[in-house]
């Protein structure tokens, strides 16, 4: 309990949360206080996150104006959900503090982003705790320790090449969910993340959502039950399955949706990738989340190739 | 996907998720857009929430503030969390998209505000769902059907007696998780409820959290899983436990502390309460959430019985 009460968290003071139509509005949030910055920023809100350690620097001011910019192209069609946000340099997170992994993270992908640096290097990349999570709710390279599961990438390190700093980044634990290794993480989701990475070539503009899933399942009570392992001192929780929401964008700003729901477990590598499309909004309903809410729908041309309704 | 597309929910424009300090700042929300109310009151935000449907009337105003101030009493030591606020006209609730239930439902209590009033009557309410939650994620009296569950309150009806209005919104299906009957939120449950408002003979102010807990097990394998089920179409999540956790406010500002927690399942009458209580971060840990981080410490006297180190 001590801890507790040291660790200021998410106090609010004096707010009112009125109330009125179902239809949410959008919002945006300000007045962060004691704050220098948003003094200087007003209407530009500061949540604690991993650019924090070198943050604190000389170019303090430019370098949130570029992190702000930055997370506006990511998060373009919309927040799917407000739990937690982390913003690093080159995706944004929702953290599940209760799971100890992330609700969702969200990348912005373009052929020229994706171009090999020689001087960005993965192997340079070590997996360690993400410090602006509270110590109750973080994993540790500890819990993932002879549990048998991989540290997952949900922003995909190769994803990330611009800055070894941007790579450095995706190796925060927040970014990490145990995965299965051997069939899953290091052979079809690695396949998937290759097919979302070539997606560039043909498409101007990529966005894509990852998340872990725990779907229920109906068990010989005729019951439907939702059971996953949880690993280590933190109890991570090990996802039953991942999604992956993917919106291209064409020059003339057409959209294009595509979503994909693996089990993480080990998959034959011959299993084509289409048939783990799924409805986008299957995955929303049991992730507890809403994508891409800001998209035109007059523009999306087509769910997982097939033309919509609305063309 | 349609429906997804067409409900606008979570977005936000343009704003910045910058990054720093570990510990987070108290933060506080405004610039609720296309709003006239929040024009009018810089600094407020307001969510969908059930008092929608009467807030709509020539007393706007004055209710808004009403409300802003009953939220800023009942919230007094601090947010638990931030997913979906919802605030009503005498408790306060976190919702869960992804279980369906409440994350946690904060209350104040005071003897007077527990007196008997002749017009507040129980059985004129109805349980039924909450319409600011997006339909992909909000129960229904459906999914209660034939469970075999009851429809368990989290603000419990019996606290909010004041005005009828108060008592008709503990009803919001928002407000209700699946609970064992009989020997839970008949009894024990029921029992812990009773001794809360009792304390307001003994305390001015009590304040009081309540929700559910999802709790691993260690299974024959030797692995520790969290397993539930989960009831009707939208998947409505069972709770393994729930948790209360009380503040006691003396008339001289000291503070002291309860926690307690029970499981989902019939519970015998004779078992005394004080067997149930538990370390608050023990909570806290498996909620993912942090209660009362604006207690001061220094005015924490005791906690479950117990005189804190502070003294």
């Amino acid at each position: 309990m001590k801890n507790a009460l040291l660790l200021a968290t998410v106090g609010l003071s004096g707010w009112l949360v009125g109330s009125y139509f179902e239809k949410r509005k959008r919002i945006s949030f300000s007045n962060f206080q004691n704050n220098d910055i948003v003094k200087r920023y007003p209407g530009i809100p500061i949540f604690g996150s991993l650019s924090a350690a070198t943050v604190i620097d000389d170019n303090l001011e430019s370098k949130i104006v570029q992190v702000q910019s930055r997370t506006s192209e990511i998060m373009k069609h919309g927040f799917p959900g407000l739990d937690e946000i982390r913003s690093f340099d080159d995706f944004v997170l929702s953290y599940d503090k209760r799971n100890r992994i992330a609700h969702w993270v969200f990348e912005h992908l373009t052929a020229e982003r994706l171009k090999v640096k020689e001087n960005v290097d993965r192997s340079k990349c070590d997996f360690r705790e993400d410090k602006s999570i509270h110590p109750y709710f973080r994993s540790t390279n500890e819990d993932y320790l002879g549990s048998g599961y991989d540290r997952g990438h949900l922003a995909a390190a190769g994803n990330h090449k611009l800055h070894q700093r941007h790579c450095d980044q995706t190796f925060y634990l927040s970014n990490i969910s145990p995965q299965v290794g051997v069939g899953f993480n290091r052979h079809s989701w690695n396949r998937l993340e290759k097919y979302v990475r070539k997606l560039t070539k043909s498409y101007p503009n990529v966005y894509v959502c990852t998340g872990p899933l725990f779907l229920p399942r109906k068990e010989a009570d005729g019951k439907k039950y939702i059971k996953y392992e949880v690993i280590g001192s933190h109890d991570v929780a090990v996802p039953t399955h991942f999604f992956k929401v993917v919106v291209l964008e064409t020059s003339d700003r057409k959209l294009l949706l595509e979503a994909y729901v693996m089990p993480n477990e080990p998959i034959d590598d011959n299993v084509p990738l289409s048939s783990f499309q799924v409805p986008p909004d299957s995955i929303e309903r049991h992730a507890g989340l809403l994508f891409f809410d800001r998209i035109s729908k007059s523009n999306l041309v087509s769910v997982n190739g097939r033309k919509t309704s609305y063309v």
